[in-house]
């Protein structure tokens, strides 16, 4: 069984992801960080998803971004609620924590050298997301060329990697049907940047947001726990 | 007063190049990282360089890159002793720790991102060093490209950041020599990957040989503390 490193939320999109590599058939190893963020209890999401779904392992990574701050995710910054899909589309919100998607796939990187792992998957996404710009396609292509330029395995030993990035031009519709065809049970993973302290989701953040119109349009209900009425855009 | 983020191990080669950067006038934000190393007492002498060479800040990032072991820095690989020149440029070293180059500048640009600074300066050095793929001037290129593709400075901002390497090609001999004209004090820095308790060089690692090498090149004694006899590709 081919084997590749994927990182993983525990969030919709990751665990997505996650479910599509092991459709392909491959040995997942599975990736998440405590890196200081205000959702933490996200990685309860990871290690119930990563079960769930078989991955042959799951390694959490301390490390703490909140020691440089800058991003309502790992800092005092309020996270905005109940923006308009217009104000959502404005730019890159105060919830891009910089230089994240590049740590993250560093250490995966790192990872699949040491265990001899020439793939990694990463379930970002251009298209119905908010303009992080470590999530475009020419950012993981650049990426891939730093990996194969940085690592023994990708200039001694000829092994060349490649990030993979299946959900990167799909609709969160689209990836919420992908996954419901694979049996992706939605209610383990959580989405939310500013969930209860028991794990039940804001549903009014933009990843909240996002979740609950892709469920919408796929005319189903999002089986997360909310903590009271959830509002797409304004409209409950 | 231009300010820069700057990579410090503590050893030879980051602590000239901090000397280097300061005596270009910028305020120099110095980044360390206790990764899990088993010279994990360079960090003792790069908070006394920092501090000697006046860097605005010293910050250490805690992040275990020995949860993925795969070096003899991390793991429980013996680190290679009293080596020959021509084994020492035979391929890339057992020392080699997967992605670490990446990792680290990835920190230093989120470190940078944040701040608002946009120049990074790392001592790496492709000529006289042992072949470390992420030492290499395409390597860094392709760094410097990912970081503005990225982040939110390097997009939306248009603030580009540019990766500073300026031993990238020097020879162990002439780093000595800069940084002894900069009145640098090399008693300060460790370089050794195998030191004693105490922070003693063994001695014998391919670190100390080429450390050795490059003094004696410049007809100076090494200031730093050494466990006994120190020997250069065999001889002593």
């Amino acid at each position: 069984m081919k084997p590749a490193v994927c990182l993983l939320s525990g969030g919709l999109d990751s665990s997505t992801c996650l479910a599509l590599a092991r459709r392909e058939g491959l040995a997942c190893y599975a990736l998440s960080f405590d890196y200081g963020q205000r959702h933490r209890i996200e990685l309860e999401a990871a290690a119930r998803v990563a079960k769930a779904l078989g991955a042959e392992r799951h390694l959490v990574i301390r490390t703490g971004l909140d020691a440089f701050g800058g991003s309502a995710l790992t800092d005092t910054i309020a996270v905005p609620k109940g923006r308009s899909a217009t104000e959502m589309g404005e730019g890159i919100p105060v919830t891009y924590v910089p230089a994240r998607n590049t740590i993250f796939l560093s250490f995966a990187l790192a990872w699949a050298e040491t265990l001899g792992i020439s793939d990694i998957v990463i379930g970002v996404n251009a298209l119905d997301y908010s303009g992080y710009p470590d999530c475009r396609p020419e950012y993981i292509a650049a990426f891939q060329q730093l990996a194969n330029l940085g690592t023994r395995a990708g200039t001694e030993e000829g092994q060349r990697f490649t990030i993979h990035t299946p959900l990167i031009l799909l609709s969160k519709r689209e990836i919420i049907e992908r996954g419901v065809a694979l049996g992706v049970d939605y209610a383990l993973t959580l989405s939310c940047y500013d969930p209860s302290p028991t794990g039940k989701a804001c549903g009014r953040c933009d990843a909240c947001q996002l979740r609950l119109k892709g469920f919408r349009e796929n005319r189903l209900e999002d089986p997360a726990r909310y903590q009271e009425e959830k509002s797409v855009n304004g409209e409950r």
